[in-house]
């Protein structure tokens, strides 16, 4: 260790082991896997702030609730005193993919990253303290290696290693081509924990091999390795999938307060409480004694929902957008006739707003074929009147949907 | 092709089949394999001088005769009038192996890389045309990469098909590390290719696969590929294990003339062909019609070897010193009492001159275990003088050793 820090070890007074633990309480929260655990409370326990590195693509951000989870684990050692590094991986995206394989890899210009960094912060400094945040990048260091300097950063690591990455081993026996260059990615990613002498790195579970490999760099650079914590990939709205904006079960966190809000509502009860514990800044105590009393029907979960439904509205557009945005949910979706249990279904105009597709999506009906049969048997009512077209997208607005004398559904199309 | 080469094909004038043919035939003489007959053939044809490329180690150099076959074959392509780039790969010997692993990649200075091209040129220059050969530096180039580069370039290269290197695949089987960056080294090598805008590569069979590598490259990088040629590993005086200083089983082309001269005077019969045809100046038709000389017994092979002898004294030693050491020689081994064709051994003063070693060494005994049967039997003479000690080693000097009555050898013993 360089005698930095060692004299800021000296200067920080250790804590005690139940101030480890309160720490080591919020930073377990949600996550999927730590390690390890005894060198985290190590670290924490000299009572010096730790660096805790995050890296971030540096394409254009358009962030939406999945990628918040780890802004949320962010925001938590920040509340905890610690320093946070908003890291972006600007060196090989400036590169691009030089095998031109991949689209996903486009070649940024200078500009361009330093635009994307802009935009990042517009997004994420509305979790994280911006007093608090070093947004740093690895061109920093990886645009003054030289190719001496490359070599000697790949002899620290082994190819059987790398083979082990999932993705890698899949590929090379199934004979799908591995370019040289794609070994020496994770290399540099771990080597930015060098750079940065990071304690900690956290990323998706899909990182845990590459936050591993700068664990092992850092012993090789003479270095007390880092913890590396894994969080998990959040499920889209439909509760299955992990969310992503390709397969539309996301809620971005630039869209407008009221679709936040619906798409929210929208959620399954036991989703409900996942994005609870991942998302919302509520203790964790407060948040199991609410599920107690939802569980004891003591209190209706349409209002918890709506209680993290208007937190995570307010959070990216401000508590006045978030009342208004429940003020407008609550009088559309109480209009008389329907029960108040009813699901609640969110979609785009277009063909997703065709009776066929919204019936079969919300499970109303079992499949498109049933949806056309009973829209055929004038089973659908749109606001109580008779909709007879089942392919006929309905316009952007508020709708009460029935279908035969006992389904019930609450659909908002959007833009 | 830059503009540059064009222009000079333009100057050129092609070659008519005959001319192709008469260099073809001289280029061929002695390899191993051509990659590929066609487009050299094609290359030649275009009448201007090509860029043959040639790595040597930057490690201080101390060459014997198998080194000098590849550099024979560098003569021939200067006596077609090419041209030669004798390349120093001292940008990764300045590197050395970073992983430590490996004793034979010391971390060299720049001053120890000129002062080892010094001693290269010192030896080779006794083979090759300074006028026609340029020594180059691959730093050069590769001081000049920066990671980025490296990137670009590992991107031109997959995993598998450096998987398919004998000794990867191997070790990657048998579970024995493969450091990252030792795939970044054939990349480097091929790179030479590309930044030389080499037309042909040549190295020892060992070295194919490093060779192709910059074949692929350099179509990767828009060049026309270079072809490659590759050069038998020379056999050792024990005419069975590849020549080597570890062996012992080597001339070194600093060694005084009479070594040399003895030391060839030593190989079988057969082998003196193989070094003729890899290793001596004399025409190969030449060759060929004292081959069929000595078969039909119009000639004496001792005279035909003493020739070779002679030519590769004079190479590295001058005509006069070559013939003092034939003189010697004669002088020596002209002493009464044994047969014309009797075998000459060539051994170090120490373990390797006590009887039971030569004995056996050379084939008079079939084991040491006879050896030691047959001198306590009394049936060793040294010099004529009855020699019953099996293990105590002969001093510096020749000697004619007989056992039995009927098994004849000439015995050199160096310091």
């Amino acid at each position: 260790m360089p005698e930095k820090d060692i004299s800021a070890a000296r200067k920080a007074s250790p804590l005690s082991r139940e101030e480890v633990d309160a720490q080591m309480a919020l930073i377990r929260r949600g996550i999927a896997e730590m390690v390890s655990e005894d060198e985290l409370r190590g670290k924490i326990a000299r009572g010096r702030p730790l660096r805790v590195k995050v890296g971030f693509d540096p394409t254009a951000p358009d962030l939406h609730l999945g990628h918040t989870v780890v802004l949320q684990k962010m925001r938590h050692f920040q509340q905890l005193g610690h320093e946070i590094i908003f890291l972006i991986g600007d060196f090989t995206g400036t590169i691009g993919d030089p095998s031109g394989r991949s689209d996903t890899r486009p070649h940024l210009t200078r500009e361009q990253v330093l635009a994307n960094a802009e935009s990042y912060k517009e997004q994420v400094f509305k979790i994280l303290d911006p007093e608090k945040t070093v947004v740093d990048f690895n061109s920093r260091w990886m645009n003054r290696m030289n190719a001496a300097d490359v070599i000697r950063l790949a002899s620290r690591y082994t190819v059987a290693r790398l083979m082990g990455r999932d993705d890698f081993a899949r590929r090379f026996q199934n004979n799908i081509p591995i370019s040289v260059h794609e070994f020496l990615y994770p290399l540099a990613q771990g080597y930015d924990s060098v750079a940065l002498k990071a304690d900690v790195e956290m990323g998706g579970t899909d990182q845990t091999f590459n936050l591993l490999v700068g664990r092992h760099l850092q012993t090789q650079y003479g270095q007390e390795p880092q913890c590396v914590i894994t969080l998990p990939l959040l499920e889209g709205l439909d509760g299955l999938k992990k969310m992503s904006k390709s397969l539309g079960n996301y809620i971005g966190i630039d869209e407008p307060p009221a679709q936040i809000f619906g798409k929210t509502m929208s959620v399954s009860d036991s989703l409900m409480w996942r994005y609870y514990e991942l998302l919302s800044d509520r203790d964790m105590h407060e948040i199991e004694s609410l599920r107690r009393e939802v569980e004891h029907g003591r209190i209706n979960p349409k209002e918890v929902k709506e209680s993290l439904a208007f937190e995570l509205a307010a959070r990216y557009h401000g508590r006045e957008a978030a009342e208004e945005a429940r003020r407008e949910f609550n009088s559309v979706f109480s209009r008389g006739g329907m029960p108040e249990d009813t699901p609640v279904l969110v979609c785009r105009r277009g063909e997703a707003s065709a009776p066929v597709a919204f019936l079969s999506a919300s499970g109303l009906a079992a499949s498109r074929g049933e949806a056309r049969r009973l829209v055929a048997q004038n089973a659908l009512s749109v606001n109580e009147e008779l909709c007879s077209d089942p392919l006929s997208p309905l316009p952007a607005g508020e709708y009460d949907i029935k279908l035969g004398k006992k389904r019930f559904l609450k659909l908002r199309v959007s833009d």
